[in-house]
Formats: C-alpha cells, sequence, structure tokens
C-alpha cells in the first residue's frame, strides 16, 4: 500500500489513531472469496457522541434508515460495516437484515442495540447472506485491536488502495486526534456518492455541535468530489466523538471549537482526495480551483460542473488543455456570470483571458495534464468566492470497470 | 448513408423538403482538408417568418448572438452554417467575424443582413480563417439547390452520418411539408447541447406561434437526449416557415396549429433520436420511459437522469441489467417518490416492483441489451405523467473520440 499523501499525515491506523477506538476486518464470503468483507469499529469509552451525514439520494438503502435512527436516539459508539452487497433496494428483508446486523454487532460487543450503526457498501438489490455476515460479526468482535488496516480494507469494493487520514490539534491542552477512513471509487457525485467514511475522535464534544462540524466539513470535502456523476443509495459519513482524553466537552461556543473543525476537514479533505485520484479508472487527481465568484456557493457550483465535465475529464486523459471545454462547463452550471471577466490557467500557463485566448505554447500547456495531479484554476472577477473542487480523468478502464461490474 | 429512420419518413433532402427551400454545401478548408464545411439554406419565397432556441449555457457563441438579434427584429430566410470552428470565446473578433459571414451571405443571396442567420460548431477559442470562409459562402451561393444532402454533410462535425427528417400534415386543404436536418454527436445534454437544427415549413405560420411550436417541441425531443451531459456554447434550432403552399398563416388559435405542432415535434423527435444514437463513440440508442409519475415534468427529470447516468450507459454496453443502478438515477433526479412503488423494465422483462427485485431469467434480461436500441421502463405510481428520454451507451471509444479530439 503506497501512502500517497504523506503530506497531509496518513498512517495505516487512521481509523483506529484515536485513542479508545478497536477495529477489524474480517472474510466472511458476503460476495466474493479471498478478501476482507465485514468491518467492525468500536470505541472502548462510553458516554461519547456520535454524528452522521446520509446520502441525498431518495432511493435509501436499509442500513442508513438504521443508522440515522440510531444516531438520533442513542448514543453510536461502534459501527458494523460489509461490502460486496449494498442491502439496497431490498425491501422489508433488507431493513431486517441490517437491524440483524445491529443487534448481532451489539450482542456481540456488549453494547445496546441503537449504540451501533450499520453501513453496507456493493451491488444493490441483493439480499446479504445471513449467516456469513453473522460468523463474520462474531470472527470480527473477537479479533477487535487498535491496528484499523484490516477495517480499512474490509470496506472496499471497487478501489484499488485503502485511503486513511490523521490530524492532531491541541484542545484545552490536550493533544487530541481526529481519524478517518473511507472507500469510494465509483457512483462518486457531489451529495454523497457510493462512498462511506468512518471518522474518530478521542475528543469531547457536545452531539450537536459534533454534528454541525460533520455537516460543514462535509459541504467542503465529501460534496465536492466527483467520479461519474452518479449519487448512490448507501453512502454515509459517520463521526464518533468518545472523549477519551479527558477534555471539557467542546461546544461551538468553546474557543477551540474552530481547531477541531479544522482537523475534522482536513481528515476528511484527505479521505475525499484520495477517493477521487482513486476513482474508478483512473490515472489522475484533478483539481479544479474556482476564485474570484460571487459567493463560495458559487465557486463550488463552477468548480464542480468542470471537474464533473466528461469532456474535461477526458481531455485530461488525452493531455490536451482543452480551455473551451472548461468555459463551457462553467456556462451550465447554473451560476451567472461574465464570460469577458475570465481566467482560466493550466497549472501555471495562463490559456484564456477577457472572452478571449491567450498566447500560449500549447506543449507546454498540455504538459501541465501529463502528472498524476492537476490543476485547472478559473478566476472571475466577481468577488471573493473560491472553492475547490476535486475529480479524476476519464479512461478506458472506467469504461471496461462499469460495463461489467457485475458479470 | 443508411436510412435508419424510415418509418418517420426520413429523406435525404430534409433541408429542402418543403418547397420554395434551397441548399449548398461547399468544403473551404475551414478546419480540415477534405469535407464540407460551410453550409447555406435558403428560402426563395420572401415574407415568412423564423423562430429560434439557443443554448441555456451562459458561455453563448459569436453567432448565436447575431441570429437572436436576427430573428428578433428581421425576417429571417437564411442561414449560413460552418463547422470546425464554433467561434466561441473568441471575443469582440469573433462577434466581427459573425457578422461578416451574415453579410456577406446577405450580399450573395441579395438580402439584407438581419435576414440571414449565422450557425458555427466546432472547436471552441479559434478565430474562423475569413479569407477561405468567404470563399466558401460565395461558391455555396453558386450551387444552390434542392438537394438537401450536401447542406446536411457540411455542418456535421464528429457525427458519423447525416440526420435529416421529413414529416407531411394537411392544414387547410393543403398539404404542408415540414424538413429538418441536425447534426451533434458528443456535448449533447438536456437543455440543447451541441447539436444544430434546421427545420423548415412551406406552411405560412405568424411568427409567435412558430416561436411557440419550435418551444414546445424543442422541450420534449432536443431538450430529452443526452449523450455526454455537457451542454454546449453553441447550440441552436432555427424553424424557417416561408408559406410557400399560400395557406392561411397559421396563428395558435387556428384548428390546424394541433396538426402543424405534431408535425414538427415528428421532425425534432426524429433528428434528436438520431442525434442520440450518433453520440460519440455509441453502439446503441436508449431510450427511457417513465411512466405514472406525478407530472410530464417530473417523468422527464427522472427519465433524463436515467438516460444521462455514466454508469447507466456503461452497463448497457456491457449488457448488464443492471437496475440498481436505474434506481440511483431516479433516485438523484430531484423529483421525490416512492421506491416502493416503483416497476421496472428492461424491455419486456420486469426486474424490479415494490421495492425488491423480481424474480427473472438474467440472461434473458441482459438480452435485451443486445441490439442497437434499448428501452428501460420506470413506472410509478404516483400520477399520470409520462415522458422519454434518449440516450447512448458509454463506450471505449466515446472515451478515444474525447481524449484526442483537438490532436
Amino acid at each position: 500500500m503506497v501512502n500517497k499523501n504523506s503530506e497531509i499525515g496518513i498512517e495505516r491506523t487512521g481509523a483506529t489513531a484515536a485513542a479508545g477506538f478497536l477495529a477489524a476486518g474480517e472474510a466472511c464470503r458476503v460476495r466474493y472469496e479471498g478478501r476482507r468483507d465485514l468491518g467492525l469499529l468500536f470505541s472502548q469509552e462510553a458516554g461519547g457522541a456520535a454524528a452522521v451525514v446520509v446520502t441525498t439520494n431518495v432511493v435509501k438503502a436499509a442500513p442508513l434508515l438504521v443508522t440515522r435512527e440510531a444516531v438520533e436516539t442513542g448514543n453510536v459508539r461502534a459501527v458494523v460495516v460489509n461490502s460486496g452487497v449494498a442491502n439496497a433496494a431490498t425491501g422489508e428483508r433488507g431493513l431486517e437484515d441490517a437491524c440483524r446486523m445491529q443487534t448481532l454487532a451489539a450482542a456481540e460487543l456488549g453494547l445496546e442495540p441503537e449504540e451501533v450503526a450499520v453501513a453496507s457498501t456493493g451491488v444493490i438489490g441483493e439480499h446479504l447472506p445471513m449467516d456469513r455476515v453473522e460468523t463474520g460479526i462474531k470472527e470480527a468482535a473477537a479479533s477487535l485491536s487498535s491496528d484499523g488496516s484490516p477495517f480499512a480494507e474490509a470496506i472496499l469494493t471497487t478501489d484499488t488502495r485503502t485511503k486513511e487520514a490523521v490530524a492532531r490539534v491541541e484542545i484545552g491542552g490536550e493533544v487530541v486526534t481526529v481519524g478517518g477512513v473511507a472507500k469510494g471509487s465509483g457512483m462518486i457525485h457531489p451529495n454523497m456518492a457510493t462512498m462511506l467514511a468512518f471518522v474518530t475522535t478521542d475528543a469531547a464534544v457536545e452531539k450537536k455541535s459534533l454534528q454541525n462540524a460533520l455537516n460543514g466539513a462535509t459541504e467542503r470535502t465529501f460534496n465536492r468530489i466527483t467520479v461519474d456523476g452518479d449519487t448512490s443509495t448507501n453512502d454515509m459519513v459517520l463521526l464518533m466523538a468518545n472523549g477519551a482524553v479527558g477534555n471539557e466537552p467542546l461546544t461551538q461556543s468553546s474557543l477551540d471549537y474552530p481547531a477541531f473543525e479544522e482537523a475534522v476537514e482536513a481528515v476528511m479533505g484527505g479521505l475525499a482526495k484520495e477517493i477521487a485520484r482513486d476513482g474508478e479508472g483512473a490515472t489522475k487527481l484533478i483539481e479544479v480551483v474556482v476564485e474570484g465568484a460571487k459567493e463560495e456557493v458559487s465557486a463550488a457550483a463552477l468548480a464542480k460542473a468542470v471537474v464533473g465535465s466528461s469532456l474535461v475529464k477526458a481531455a485530461a486523459y488525452g493531455e490536451d488543455a482543452n480551455w473551451g471545454r472548461v468555459l463551457a462547463a462553467m456556462g451550465y452550471a447554473g451560476v451567472p456570470f461574465d464570460p469577458e471577466g475570465v481566467e482560466i490557467h493550466f497549472g501555471p500557463v495562463k490559456v484564456f483571458e477577457k472572452g478571449e485566448p491567450v498566447a500560449h505554447n500549447a506543449t507546454e500547456a498540455n504538459a501541465t495534464l501529463a502528472g498524476d495531479e492537476v490543476v485547472i484554476t478559473a478566476r472571475l472577477g466577481e468577488g471573493k468566492g473560491s472553492a475547490s473542487a476535486w475529480g479524476c480523468d476519464l479512461t478506458h478502464e472506467y469504461v471496461e470497470i462499469n460495463g461489467s461490474y457485475r458479470s
């Protein structure tokens, strides 16, 4: 496993980096042989808080319904996850299966069911093999440890590598850790598409303030990545704070709350970029930066339209600095702006300004697309709003993967 | 040229099928050698009316600005079109070039400039080679004839074939013809994406009523096709009615107006389907039918989300009846509905009902995706709204074409 994001502090034990968290990942043949597909993440500390954001898709998978209720009514301190089968569009039986996963995990961990969240990812419309899932949960509970890697592996589907991130920050004189793990490869689109992320912290944070931090960070990270424009039925970001460091519980009015928010955003941002970089068939991470928009929300809409454009993605793959496609994508983002005031840069090369192409060396501009990280910047003259969005190129491999995913 | 749409009456002379229209298409090396790239379409009758719909993209190419003004202020009876260079994002000089195309064509045809519309399609951000365009316009004006084929060829870019359609209808005892020609291959998306269509009729129609017919038909045809989700800077549908049959000018209150509307919609629908079928790299036409939605507009939004989903498109290419992707795409269409009330059919095979998969023969379901026309139907239990949308599969060839379009 190559650690690509060392600059933001990825460690192999993302999910268990914060004190008091244990994890496990077992192979129980949910769908495929010979790979981990059942994960368990557990806080040894009682009395913490949890927050969750789930997909905006009208069709919500059964585990999301179970998890949302648990977070609302209980004190969630564990999550059970399977990959291979999404348990989405599975009707009444699907809901029963999700509840059963919750109950089984709770029993193994000595918890109440409402202290356990449930997540699934994989093929839609198939029922879970509950006998094997049950065995997997028992095995996972028996093998919990401070090594987060097996859990990070167990939640993957078409991902080619695990995704973990860690940030540390001082709060009230204590060093607090925020760690996270995620999966997500295809079907990734603004507003939380087939991706799961589990973020843990050993800080004590009041529940509403924890949800507030999660909402803000989700908007700036996972809601700004796209792989193929599809928003899934199973997306979930769960944030658990167990208070193991013993700090005075943080609230939105705490002096150190912004620092905590920043740490959560750093971890989720790192995970989001790893997801974009590992998009199905992707050969490169594309970052689109929009500056000078009227507001941050307009800048984000423009950046997301560009990074989501199939034509821009294919041009990045072909290493063709086709700024016309960038401008055209901005034009259909639903944000009014004056095209005459737009500047477009590929890496450091300015290619468009004042409504017209800028004389530039095309070879040099194309060369900015040759690496595995590409930055396209659009500057408007409308205001001070800026935002980044992340995605990947559209490749032959994407078509190959998605033309034969189930077979 | 294979005539694929004989059932709706495609003829090779789509643009000149209506009485009084002449056309030409010449090769003037706008961008490539050895192909027609400059077209002229002209009504011999004065005193007709014209209507136009242009792209919703914030970035509008220069020719669109010129054409919109001509249709508003003049009596447009001719259009000059080039392919190869879009004359978009070309600043002040681009606008001058578009005006010059208009003036040159008007002079050759003995018309006022405001009687001539201008359209361009091709690469964004390059200036037109006006000397060659000027020669092309002169040659085209000298070779006008009732054969619409050279014009149909001259407007193409990455299209693999011409797109023409004709419908005939009786109005006030006279047989009226509506003919049309279109181009469009990539960058096709609801709300008029890189596509040009020119529709002509020998009926007399009052200007506002002509615009009304065009708006309604555009909504139900060109706004319901998608190839890759990108909406272009250059889209235009122009409808010219020259009154050559001598009928009493139609208005919205005329008894025969609905029949005229139907003929316009039939021609534009035929062209729209041909565009979807010829999407870049496409091997099949996908039709998504949504029935039982609350309203037609909700049905259309659902159908467009499904036909635009990269995952559904890749599954169609891979001949995998992956209804989970269909359901997931419906879920992010922005239309609330009850997933429990949804039925999904691939061709005649029902695969999903009442929130759960229906037992079915997977080989049989996959076989419905094997042909060059695929129908996916979703039925909701919400109301009486129904709509169709058209698109194509996502293939290796699409990536190939768009990874190296300019080079």
